[in-house]
């Protein structure tokens, strides 16, 4: 495996498990009954964990837009809406503003380019995958570049100015596609299970969707044990990129929130390269796409709200940063029933 | 009836369907797949249709926190909980400032009066209800002027700077027995199947608990039909503040957000008068209590989330303000395939 993946994955430690119960003696001391703010303090303790720190505080919010183009679809809209990301325009731009994160957009392998004036980062691998119906989606080699322009996104950024938690968003038109390829061959899934229809598609388009992804996995037979396989073989630039961002954001203690079917795709190929990235991984929303429910009982992940968005882009994970926050402000912000002067025993 | 509670009710007008099905519209011509922000383009909808605008902008949130002692509780508990939202250190306190909204604490029967350099408004009708295993809580008077509060103490926040959306909140030590006696009234349940733990008590208190309950109920015998009566017999004076808060907001198009179960009561108490004012209403959370899910599902409602929250205070409902706020934000912040260039029939 390429240098700088390994040394990424070999600075992943477990989170702290130690700290994280002193979290919970801090939660169960402030002035509400224990417990009975859930999940939220379930979020405030895994943040402790994961960051290493009693005091978490979440300042620098980042959402990691990815973008890439597929061998087996339609192409101009991707960079159509791409733009519209840049302009500020789009769903994901709206719901970042609204509870103040920023995006980063990424050319991942957009079949056009963008004018130099716009503000994107280009880390573009190729025009587009190949189509995965008649041979590998991209040679192992842009698979791990990939992977390693995720990583130095990330980390390009962690040194500017900190980040303090993750979302990862993507756009790709037609990237359901190899995102249920991943997760039938990962989970050993029947394609059947994890194939939806994307952001709409009729009975013949689908019927044609299923088709090609096993045709996929028949022609390249990935290797469900080798996420890299995987990502080679019926994978996405976009989602490699993603996965880089995983793996990075864990190697430095930042958390991450996924958001749809994609990125839990791209969560799956991180795990199946590093399996500690796991405790790392928070699941936002949950999708319409029929694939994903699958995806997150196979990393043991429950969703946290489930409002029947199919957008992606990062629109959930926006929201579950936002839910997040709200947890670890819990911990660092509420009174302690000491400070309060309320009665522990009749609360 | 009371002329204020009647002028109000009268002023509540059915939501504008019209312009709701012109919001979905605009929704359709932005850059997204139809429908594919789900529930966010439902809250979008609905503001369209209690505000009477295409154009809603959700500035000024506030959450009313209504508090109140009960004859059939241990009582110092509400007054130092009240004292730590004055104090800006109680949960509903920092979930209110993490989504931008003002918080308003209102006394409105809690048993020992807050000194008068303390911020709170002062609505307090008695000292606590009475103990309603023994006969009525409060009196229909104390019903009716508890309803005409929460009327006032809206009408009053609204004249000052406006307010675009509310949330309820409540603290009263051992609140969830008249919401249960309310709720097993208004949607003629047992009592058993409406009856949980509250904040945390153990089997003979819970089996104490359901006894009282019952007792209320043959001792008083509140009329299903009356949500006056059924108020003044097993209610509370901060449950008669929020339906008031309800039937005030609805009748000037202000919409509202309940938070868990004993808000959910009063919104029972509020539709139960005014009929109308069930569309104004959306669920935040889904709360642990019990008795939640069979109000809401009498109401017609479905909670956006459920993250085992049980505290009550407005916490579901700061959180579920977030979410509407990001729906209304979508409608008015996103760019249309016609601003952003975007082939509309490939997205």
């Amino acid at each position: 495996m390429n240098e700088k993946i390994a040394e990424t994955i070999q600075k992943i430690e477990p989170v702290n498990f130690k700290l994280m119960e002193k979290a919970q003696e801090k939660l169960d001391n402030l002035t509400k009954p224990q417990g009975s703010l859930g999940k939220l303090e379930d979020f405030a303790r895994r943040i402790v964990g994961i960051s290493g720190t009693l005091s978490p505080a979440i300042k620098r919010k980042v959402i990691f837009v990815m973008a890439g183009d597929h061998g087996v679809a339609e192409e101009e809209v991707t960079f159509q809406m791409v733009y519209n990301f840049i302009r500020g325009g789009a769903g994901i731009n709206v719901l970042a503003r609204h509870m103040g994160a920023e995006i980063l957009v990424v050319d991942m392998g957009v079949v056009k380019d963008f004018p130099l004036e716009e503000s994107i980062i280009r880390k573009k691998i190729a025009y587009g995958t190949n189509n995965m119906a008649k041979g590998p989606a991209m040679s192992k080699d842009k698979a791990e570049r990939a992977i390693i322009a995720g990583i130095e996104v990330f980390e390009s950024e962690l040194s500017k100015k900190g980040i303090d938690i993750i979302g990862l968003g993507e756009m790709g038109i037609a990237n359901t596609t190899p995102s249920s390829a991943i997760v039938a061959c990962l989970t050993e899934s029947k394609v059947e299970e994890v194939t939806g229809r994307g952001t709409g598609i009729d009975e013949d388009q689908f019927k044609n969707k299923i088709r090609v992804i096993k045709q996929a996995i028949e022609v390249n037979h990935p290797d469900p044990e080798d996420g890299l396989d995987v990502l080679s073989k019926v994978g996405g630039f976009e989602i490699g990129g993603l996965a880089g961002c995983i793996l990075a954001a864990a190697s430095h203690q930042v958390p991450i929130v996924i958001d749809g079917f994609i990125s839990c795709a791209s969560a799956l190929i991180a795990i199946k390269l590093a399996p500690l990235v796991k405790d790392y991984i928070f699941a936002s929303h949950n999708s319409v796409e029929k694939g994903h429910k699958i995806a997150l009982k196979y990393i043991g992940k429950i969703p946290m709200f489930d409002l029947g968005m199919r957008l992606g882009e990062g629109t959930g994970a926006a929201l579950g940063i936002s839910f997040i926050e709200a947890g670890v402000k819990i911990l660092s912000q509420m009174a302690s029933f000491a400070d309060a002067g309320v009665d522990k025993n009749s609360r």
